[in-house]
């Protein structure tokens, strides 16, 4: 029973079939080929506007891109204190940006505030120059600690950046995931709730490789893709990156999939909570469950073969993340074993 | 007939089923998994050497980390006037290595010239610190030009290095072509001819898009994977990476590959050479020919859908790339054409 | 009465004397002149120990490339949650490093605290290589809110730096005031506490533009003056900062502008404590006093042409910093003021 | 006999005089004092236009920093292969900009072609985003071989430049020493000649350490003093920084030393002209003096105490520079010893 983390499960199907039915001919490089087409028209059509979209190897690629075609090397960039660029990225936001410094601030359950987000803007620009430019904003959608940001919640954030100039960025690694909690289109929790730049996670949800940068505010594409090749994030073989994308977006694939890790977690949730000593840290939304778990029930857990992370915080917060191709067998023996503890 | 570039080629279909043989099942994620053990054993066996090696997307990131690991931020990379690091690569190794300056060196056929090297490293220095401080020397195997070092070349200029203190890299994005020429095994061109890291390029030769960083030096091995993952080329599920590396090196799959597409541009090249008004600009060794072709020679190729590039110099001069899948047809019909003309 | 800084203050009139000395002759540009050596050797016998000296023209340049070189790109620099690297150099830090990550942490009335050090190494390092190296410790001497270290305090975190394999570097914009506080020799709080290289600030204590770079470990001087040049801040004509540093040092008349200004800044507080509306914030230690008055106290002080700073926190927080030129009678028209309150 | 360089030499005794009459107070920081506002105007009178003007400790600074204004981190910047800002500024223009790439064109006598600026403009390109996207020239006014652009010169280079989009900056570091030599106004060969952005030096013309960034284009000004201050350079105590300004430009003194300097330099070419074995290399037109002399002259040079530098290129050619505090009786001993040869 392997509950790390769903960037360790496998790939749809299809999406190496479908590799397969185009792997007959040569096409050009670097996007100019028809699969990279139909991947964009798709997008476009899922997302229900006009947009500009990149591929990437990693979510690290997409965000760091992303903030660096947003925020100038002086510039500062609002996140909350458990986001992924902030902690898990090992600098890379600073890297692309050539500086940008990440402002960490106070969440609640991983969700940004905007109380605290106005206190920060209120409370910056004592110093003048001598302080950096905050110039954006970076949501994480669905959060680190599986939470959801619902439309209205994004669009305070996002009205307060546009009314200090900082332009909105959200990290979507696991999008899909709060689609589907919040029975939501795509379009409703970007760029319709005031998101100017997107990452669009699929590597978590069924891809093997696949992460996109989707640019919906016209302002800032210039140049986006000298800053995607010199990161050496341009694919020449790119139609092997759209192909996956057209068999995720097909058949409504990926909110599928989503609902279905979704599911998963909220059955780890019901098996965990039947044990008194375990504690649900954090309301579980998406495919994500944390729980503080005795030690002592942990190793337990172990000897049995369940698979899951610790978490920052104390010695016992734990993470379980379920996928989309979680076993339904998987599930049963974790509740065989718990209600055996 | 599409001979514009070897990366426009489809991949071995036995990387294909393998990565739906390993797809069954969920796996440990960024490399701690058993495929990424074996592909690694599997280049050690290849190369005869102890290494440490690295996935990442494209030959811009493998040359520019490992460029960054080699020479500082005041440093200075010696390099061919024709090398891809210095015209191709929008800026990359500048971006990695914090603003290194690359040293683009007069060269003959694309190859880097020990009278060269000497002269640069002889005549700097006279302003001391005010200059950059040249760390690294990078050669390009085979060259843009499509000619290929001895190990003696190699293994003169490494020397040179060496006594300087400068490190060696390769570029190796069509490595595999140089070894077929020169019918040596892959240590011989590399790590026993001194260089120290090599970006081992397979996206050309059959691969879906795994370009990989090998180090031989021990020395640079520190913190290389933190330059991995602050660049955004950790891959999560690098099992799918190191699959297609397995498949490449199985059964002589990568030399074979290489060996057709040699033999499909030799080809070439002497279907061009029956025109007159057609000059080989370069020696042709690898699977790139370079000729002159008088722009109405041009157009009516173009016109008979033979599909190649123009090259940086003068409006007469073009590139034709074969690759592992060239089909005999084209080959066919381009003579055809030519005969024709 | 201007209380707003101590970079506001003038500058000795022993050092344009002695500029106009030395200004009788050309001179070998770039510190290769006799007055940069003899400031050398009179810095040597100020700290005790042989040193390398780099001249920059702000404490923000200063600290920048000293922590360039002790920590790498992917590094973390720990300090604290008020100090100036963080809040007042605009992302300086992150630039010179090349992406460095600061992480302020938690402090007692500006100083660091070896608890908070302890539980952030402590609770580190969970997810590897995705979180950045934490590669040195900056401490600020004395602090932005005018508190000292003892040395047994500074050798207390540097040991845990050690421990933990972290250089340690002092921020030393008010270096002179710390010592005159602890009526220590400048050693005790430097090298001999274990900090590894040191930001000596002079400007704000009587000289024009000369901030300093001490490199007391040997281990991290290569190259450093390499990094100083690209960063615009290698003199050419240098004789003339180092002619400020020799006045500066000679007949102690650094510690004695210091005493000056504490003197100043103790006085001050004993005049505002005088008004019971009016809260000390913070230790008075060297020549600044962070006090709570109210609005309404604030304007009468402006109205009557005393100048001082808000304060980051809240509205009533003010800094009153004194120097080396402050005048008695402008202490005396202050105490004038208050007491007519 | 010192003729090694203008950077060697001494300041304006009137400067040093004027920092003592400003030294009785304190005054504002970082430039927010009555000095910096008067030196700004003067520069506005000299330059007959409105312009922004920052101040900074090095030309290799000024360079940099106006450089990173106009070059994204994926740009190119053309320049002559003698460029000050391509060999002896140690990478500095890659770290500020974050990794433009300076591209060096070929030149006579140290001067930018049209025909070369073209050539390159109009091969750059053929592959795209793959290659750096050219963004800014930068002409050495005067030049690193001692030649003058006319203000003709310039304008056709600019012309060039605007029409392909890019920004023109000047490294103005013996901008005087030009003026003096074509007789013209400041304006004439800075924005009235299509300059975007001027480095203008005075620190080898008579000041202590004063460099200064004057932005004549409105359109690039945006978070420029954010960039300073990243870069260590913005000063406290700016009023001295000011003040040296004042006192440059005041009474004609800039042109007047400028005059002196050129004037030595053209007797230093006369004198070396009489021995039939020294070869003058580059027109003399400013205060630098390039000569191939036969080893052994230099050797009884050096014998006789004359100072001067080898120079790039062979072992023969040397560097004469004059300053505006040369004395009369070093070129007469000069001249003496190279008629006793």
């Amino acid at each position: 029973m392997n509950f790390q983390s769903d960037n360790q499960s496998s790939i749809f199907p299809e999406i190496i079939e479908y590799l397969n039915d185009i792997n007959k001919h040569s096409a050009p490089a670097y996007g100019a080929d028809e699969f990279t087409l139909l991947a964009k028209n798709m997008l476009i059509d899922m997302f229900e506007t006009d947009l500009q979209v990149m591929y990437v190897s990693s979510g690290t690629a997409a965000n760091s891109i992303a903030l660096s075609a947003i925020s100038p090397p002086y510039g500062g960039i609002l996140c909350s204190d458990n986001a992924h660029i902030g902690g898990d990225e090992c600098g890379a936001p600073e890297f692309f940006t050539g500086g940008s410094k990440l402002i960490p601030l106070p969440s609640k359950d991983g969700l940004m505030l905007e109380s605290e987000i106005l206190k920060y803007l209120n409370s910056h620009g004592l110093h003048g120059i001598h302080e950096i430019l905050p110039s954006a904003i970076s949501l994480t959608q669905a959060s680190e600690l599986g939470t959801v940001y619902t439309p209205d919640h994004i669009k305070n954030i996002t009205d307060i950046a546009k009314k200090h100039n900082l332009y909105s960025h959200m990290d979507g690694a696991r999008f899909a995931n709060a689609c589907c909690y919040l029975d939501c289109k795509p379009a409703d929790i970007s760029w319709k709730s005031g998101i100017d730049i997107l990452s669009l996670g699929t590597t978590k949800n069924g891809t093997m490789s696949c992460e996109t940068i989707l640019v919906f505010n016209k302002d800032i594409q210039a140049d986006f893709e000298r800053r995607q090749k010199r990161a050496g994030h341009l694919w020449s073989k790119n139609r092997y990156m759209a192909a996956q994308i057209i068999k995720w977006i097909e058949n409504d694939r990926w909110i599928n999939a989503a609902n279905m890790a979704n599911g998963f977690a909220s059955n780890i949730k019901k098996i965990l909570n039947k044990n008194k000593n375990i504690i649900i840290k954090y309301p579980v939304e998406i495919n994500m469950v944390f729980a503080q778990i005795p030690i002592t029930i942990q190793e337990k857990l172990k000897t049995n073969h369940v698979a899951f992370n610790p978490w920052y915080g104390d010695d016992n917060l734990t993470r379980f993340v379920a996928s989309w191709d979680t076993k339904n067998n998987e599930i049963e023996k974790l509740e065989e074993i718990i209600n055996n503890l």
